[in-house]
């Protein structure tokens, strides 16, 4: 059941955009009652977090090319291909995310979850030899990654087929060149802050419309 | 005249959200008659488009600290507290960047436009011998501030005092390692490919609901 609900929310939201992502059409297209999905998800705010949840609930891991440099080029794709897609569930969340604090705090959430399976990639990296430790694996990917955020969610460009492998490329000359060093792990520090700030609230207000 | 109706237009966007920016609430706050914002401006998204142009017909400079990393630093700075303020303008002209293909498009010039007059500060690093030329400029502060978007607009997290620097820096060390190469300017390529690029139409549909 939770299945079928969730798998209307993406659809819904690309076609018909947030405006048009309502309780009522998601349990229309899912074909579940409307009252179960109010009782459950009570708004779209909860159907977005959830459907976001779900998703990252998936076995999915990072490419695993045999180089730093191939497996950062390789995520990259990954990443500009899920904004580049027409229609792009994953702009689509990103949108969503403005307009309700609780698919914020959960596309957040999604994100975090990622960088921490992508830690293997830097991981791998360090046991070939081609970086020494201590590395801050998730700022070092988020290096690589965010060129190209930055290019299709701020400046709502069209995909650069040259910026993935540009950027992973930076990134890893950055990380050879000590950019990323860190207190080494289980130590206390910035690993631990991170985990701290990712569970705290994300701000909302500004630029945020959390009218769901 | 159009300065006070642009004028209304940032205060209305943060208290009301987009939902509540209309030409009638528009031309209340600014005290022009409503026929004349209709005329001149048509739409929310021909308000906010011309909101952004304004904005960026200004006399901003980068700032100009004496090093490459200090420059790219302080920009840093700059952009984490513009999209740190409570409210912040800066994040609710990119939220509304997904509601009208219209500003998306003017925010892209706007920042592209930043980005051009950034290019000053890889020129000095270059007088000053901290790097080799040819650099592209653009990618190399592009890269520098990218992180610092990806945590507040992607990541809706809480301004981190340390991303600034770090970002910077990991810029810096790249660009030094030689990660930003590019042709010498005038030559064809990339440079060019970059300013039709910049003229195209961004993208709408997924993501974006240019209702306006």
């Amino acid at each position: 059941m939770r299945e079928k609900v969730l798998e209307a929310v993406g659809p819904l939201l690309v076609e018909y955009g947030f405006d048009g992502l309502t309780v009522d059409a998601v349990a229309a297209r899912s074909g579940v009652h409307r009252a179960t999905v109010y009782r459950r998800w009570r708004d779209v705010g909860g159907l977005l977090a959830d459907a976001l949840d779900a998703a990252g609930d998936d076995d999915w891991r990072p490419p695993d090319t045999g180089s730093l440099e191939g497996d950062l080029r390789a995520l990259n794709d990954e990443v500009q291909e899920a904004l580049a897609e027409e229609p792009s569930v994953a702009l689509a969340m990103i949108a969503a995310s403005f307009r309700s604090a609780e698919a914020a705090r959960s596309l957040r959430r999604f994100c975090e979850e990622r960088y921490d399976r992508c830690i293997v990639v830097v991981d791998r990296a360090v046991a070939r030899g081609e970086l020494e430790p201590p590395v801050e694996a998730r700022k070092l990917v988020v290096s690589s990654t965010s060129p190209v955020y930055h290019h299709r969610v701020l400046l709502h460009a069209p995909p650069d087929p040259a910026l993935p492998a540009e950027a992973a490329r930076a990134a890893v000359l950055a990380a050879r060149a000590g950019a990323f060093r860190s207190p080494p792990r289980g130590s206390s520090g910035r690993r631990a802050t991170d985990q701290a700030a990712a569970k705290a609230e994300p701000r909302t207000g500004a630029g945020t419309e959390p009218g769901t």
